[in-house]
């Protein structure tokens, strides 16, 4: 299998982390596709994912998987032993409904904050701008945070006692804030805490 | 279980017509929460959804389940017989991409379009507004309507032959943009046969 990214970018580290936890990463061609120079707006690449975005999973038979969320979905089910998404189907569902509060209420509200009230990847790659709407999203990612340290409070990783998709996400969702320079608030020591725990990980440290 | 939802409302139909999809609608309490009168942010309902929306799953146990995709996929799960996620890793993978596009593409934008662009459910519910956020929002719509005409030009339903989560997404969709005003582009004629195709289902006509 092939995964389109752009090595350091937030989004292609999601599903590095998960290739990475899953022991997946030797079985994976990596194609690099230059976001700064606009190379996913490319038709060639639209014909692959028309969301024009990276990353992108493209199997043998040439399906092509976009969004994080469902290429973590299939590596976790491919060894029918998923450790990222849950088993039973309450572990399930609670991972599912974190990894969404965490790209909702944190990964993607950064995203709009850098895209939107920053000059973000540059004016021939950003097409239309609010920057209102963006510095709105920043206040949004910040309660993401504040609403993730209230989570952490009670247990160590996001959706219970075991590292999972979730914690990708929110990881990511740090990544990007770091970039764009939105910073943790000092009083969020359970987000602090976990952050450092999770970036100790094999599969992040590395 | 209890499914917390006001009746008539998009994102609670999704739940709705999973459930009845799965058979299931007899083993739900459903619990009414009046979000035109702002039940919904009250300490009571957010100590159980912190996201402050309908529709929400709580389990015998007293977990609480929200976001439809996360409702959805345990409701799959619990008989062993997912029909609405998909079985294989592939089919699990498409689907899940697919419900994604639908929502990012078509509901939410829809719902953004609502409630920052129109008077949305009243100035004692909305909050902050934008405007022009809302109207570029109505643009995505649009976009995403012609794209998801464009995937049914080869197949029956969203993730392929078989009817998942990818078009109650969808469905809700367009049910969100009848309440909004939103017209589905009159060459879009692969989503309008769509439409009818699955306004028929036993799970929505009934
Ligand atoms: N929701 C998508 C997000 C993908 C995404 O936004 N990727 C960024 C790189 S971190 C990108 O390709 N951006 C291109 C652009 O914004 O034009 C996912 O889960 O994969
Ligand atoms: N992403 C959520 C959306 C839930 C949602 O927005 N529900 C609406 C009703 S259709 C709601 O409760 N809105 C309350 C509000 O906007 O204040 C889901 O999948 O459940």
């Amino acid at each position: 299998m092939k995964v389109y990214e752009f090595p350091g970018f937030p989004n292609p580290a999601r599903v590095r982390i998960a290739l990475a936890e899953k022991g997946l990463i030797d079985q994976v061609e990596f194609v690099s596709v230059n976001v700064p120079e606009g190379e996913h707006l490319s038709d060639a690449f639209r014909a692959k994912n028309p969301s024009a975005a990276v990353p992108m999973l493209e199997l043998e038979d040439g399906t092509c998987i976009a969004e994080c969320t469902a290429i973590t979905e299939y590596l976790d089910q491919i060894d029918g032993a998923p450790t990222l998404t849950g088993k039973s189907p309450k572990e399930r569902a609670v991972i599912h409904m974190m990894q969404r509060r965490a790209e909702a209420g944190l990964l993607d509200a950064v995203a709009t904050y850098f895209h939107h009230a920053t000059p973000g990847l540059g004016a021939d790659v950003e097409g239309y701008q609010n920057a209102e709407w963006g510095e709105h999203q920043k206040e949004n990612a910040l309660k993401g945070m504040r609403y993730l340290d209230g989570v952490l409070a009670d247990r160590p990783y996001l959706a219970g006692n075991e590292f999972s998709v979730a914690d990708i996400t929110a990881f990511a969702g740090l990544i990007f804030a770091g970039f764009a320079d939105i910073t943790v608030p000092q009083d969020c020591a359970n987000l602090k805490d976990w952050h450092m725990r999770v970036s100790a990980r094999p599969s992040i440290a590395a």
